[in-house]
């Protein structure tokens, strides 16, 4: 068994049998495959795939190069929930304190932002104080005081993903099904949760584009989850629009406090209550995922989930009083209104567009290494659906780049399509999968 | 233009641009673009392939990394001849000096062998004092001299395609169409040639195992030959069985000589004349290919290309008198006949099974660096069609290596089928291709 003869295999289209994948990736993480020859392998898997076994191996395998945290001192069943990832995607900081509120442990281990989607890492990075980095001891710690942490990927977990993954992104082979399921789920099985939640987002402003292949990625994800005995749902939703009104960190804090203070945007809360429900009734708490949606819409009805929040940020060492007062937080240096050039409906929004815009503002990275400006970003004013005059505000801009705020006026107008006649209504939730999909 | 983008193009089925091969090739060769990048590229070029275009700029971009040799000070068309590599192929050591003899110049760049199949240079390097390397002058002064020059690949010409060549040995991406052509076709358009007889072999101990793939990769060949100036014509063979009756250095050698002198096997000169031929019409020298193949046969006969041959030795350090008395080179510490179990028809001999137990024997590489036994090979006593007797002698096996001798008899047994009728006459030359074709 050769590194040599395992691509041989897996560019003729053969399945790699365990010990091939196990002694790849081993020698991979220990230096002994050099980095040209898991590009060429991870080229040879985007072509021609890999069948359930086969990413089932591999997500072992990435386990397998870490350690496994145990989780079983806390009693009932742990839910985490991953998001592929889209524009305005603040769902987690909202979710997290609701399903805590409700009595299921949330220990959730989440990423930072790439490329035009954000990070609910670098979100709650936005809040003053907040740590996003804690040993495992005090990470369980907090999830045992409050039923909910929320840091950032720890080196302890499927350490070889990070280095696997740092490849795929500079040789064009993230967008791979079975990498991406390895990547995803090495890290939330090593986590040691009971049940996990994903919201495969679809659509442009999306890493999957289209239906079909979001069905496939949550397939995927589900039948390695199964396999190791998470129960898996998934929710594919549409990301062809921004969620909510707010694109940048601070920006979306924001607007996840209004969300949990109940005057949170209607698209954003049926993914968050929907969502909710299933996590809390995965956790056994509840006796249906409908039940366990009305336990959440009661949750942020009664201030609990709220409550629940601060708790949270303050155990993570974050400055509630920037949540309490949010006028504290510092403005940015630019400002600039999108004003509509017509009258009509508003049509659409293109969610990738606001994302990609929103990365020039200084919100987001184009390399994993580049500064984040918690101040910058886009409130929208308008969804698809509305009807605005002709001056009116569509979007506010906020930057401290001032020599980019023209064209990002000149981006969003384009990105904010309004028309003669209103839009045909679109579903934002898309399909519910879980294993006997 | 970034490396990744160019990546992803061809990922997705794109063809490049000149300005993008360009760059890559020569970022990559200036170390600016890291082998992981060109591993992945590579694996994508397996997979999607190169068109026309693409394959003429990838191989001039290898022509640019280095020099060019100027040949234009020789009169006349100057006619090299490339083999694709087969088991027992010493057709080059016998062409050089046949066509030299007809006033062309051979100015022959080539190569070591690995694997299977043997190397022309290995072969030549068998006769004591041959030297295989010399600056572009000394080797220019004897082609002027002599007529032909065989020596191995300098630094000089193609530098790239040495590194993106030990690149695809290691990352299973040497079967690539484009990828060969423009590796073949680099260095023999640096090398200053007006014309190039290509002998594309088909078979069990070739590199392209079919006639399909043989003639895609002649098209492309002739293709990128044309497109560079220099008139390109292809010989498709079989490779099924082994060529001659010799299969290891020195005992190729041995049969050139036999070959030069009128005794060479009725298969290997088939294809030796008719290649003389081509070559000998492509220098302008004669009216037609058939008009060449018989002066060719003429001078095999009349002795002048034995005296070319021993001329060429001369001219390049080697020692003439092992050539004149064979009896004077040592003989291997260990030799074995292999008999017949059972009388009947020859009915086939496995070249890839003869190629590899050769290289058992010490007469091939598996590395590039692993060291060659000139002494050590297989001379095979029958060819396909032969009628043998029960414990006829089949072929006698020559090593220094005690150890491997039993296997390789056991092995070289089993490549040589014997059966009860007489197996159909196979076609050793499958097509003739150029331009037209």
């Amino acid at each position: 068994m050769t590194p040599y003869e395992i691509i041989t295999h897996k560019r003729d289209g053969y399945p790699l049998s365990a010990s091939e994948i196990d002694f790849f990736i081993q020698e991979y993480n220990n230096g002994k495959i050099p980095d040209y020859q898991m590009a060429a392998l991870l080229m040879a898997i985007y072509f021609q795939g890999m069948n359930e076994e086969e990413t089932g191996y591999l997500t072992r395998a990435f386990i397998n190069s870490g350690s496994i945290i145990d989780l079983n001192d806390l009693p009932g069943r742990k839910v985490d929930k991953h998001s592929t990832g889209g524009v305005g995607d603040k769902i987690s900081i909202i979710l997290a304190p609701i399903v805590a509120a409700a009595g299921v442990y949330v220990p959730m281990i989440t990423g930072r932002g790439l490329g035009h989607t954000g990070g609910t890492l670098d979100k709650l990075a936005a809040i003053p104080g907040f740590q996003i980095e804690y040993p495992i001891n005090k990470f369980k710690d907090i999830v045992r005081k409050t039923g909910a942490c929320l840091i950032g990927q720890t080196n302890d977990l499927a350490p070889v993903d990070k280095k696997v993954y740092a490849l795929r992104d500079v040789t064009a082979t993230v967008p791979s099904i079975p990498l991406i399921a390895a990547s995803i789920m090495s890290k939330k099985i090593a986590a040691g949760i009971d049940a996990l939640i994903l919201d495969i987002k679809v659509g442009r402003g999306a890493f999957m584009r289209n239906l079909v292949s979001a069905q496939e990625l949550a397939r995927t994800l589900i039948q390695v989850g199964e396999n190791h005995g998470i129960a898996t749902t998934a929710l594919l939703t549409d990301m062809n629009q921004p969620l909510g009104y707010a694109v940048g960190n601070w920006l979306e804090i924001l607007e996840c406090i209004e969300c949990l203070q109940s005057r949170g945007p209607a698209d954003l809360m049926q993914i968050v209550f929907r969502l909710a429900g299933l996590m809390i009734f995965l956790a056994g708490n509840v006796a249906s995922a409908s039940d366990g949606e009305e336990a959440a819409k009661h949750l942020i009805r009664n201030g609990a989930a709220w409550d629940k929040f601060l708790q949270i940020v303050h155990a993570q060492g974050g400055d509630i009083s920037f949540l309490q007062q949010t006028n504290k937080f510092p403005l940015s240096k630019q400002t600039a209104e999108v004003s509509a050039r017509q009258a009509g409906w508003i049509y659409k929004i293109d969610a990738l567009e606001i994302g990609l815009t929103c990365v020039s503002l200084g919100a987001g990275r184009i390399k994993i290494t580049d500064p984040i400006d918690p101040k910058a970003g886009i409130l929208l004013k308008v969804k698809p659906g509305d009807t605005v005059e002709k001056d009116q505000v569509l979007a506010i801009i906020q930057t401290d780049k001032s020599e980019v705020l023209s064209s990002a006026v000149d981006r969003v107008e384009k990105a904010i399509i309004i028309a003669d006649e209103k839009p045909a209504p679109s579903p934002l939730i898309l399909q519910l999968m879980d294993k006997s999909s």
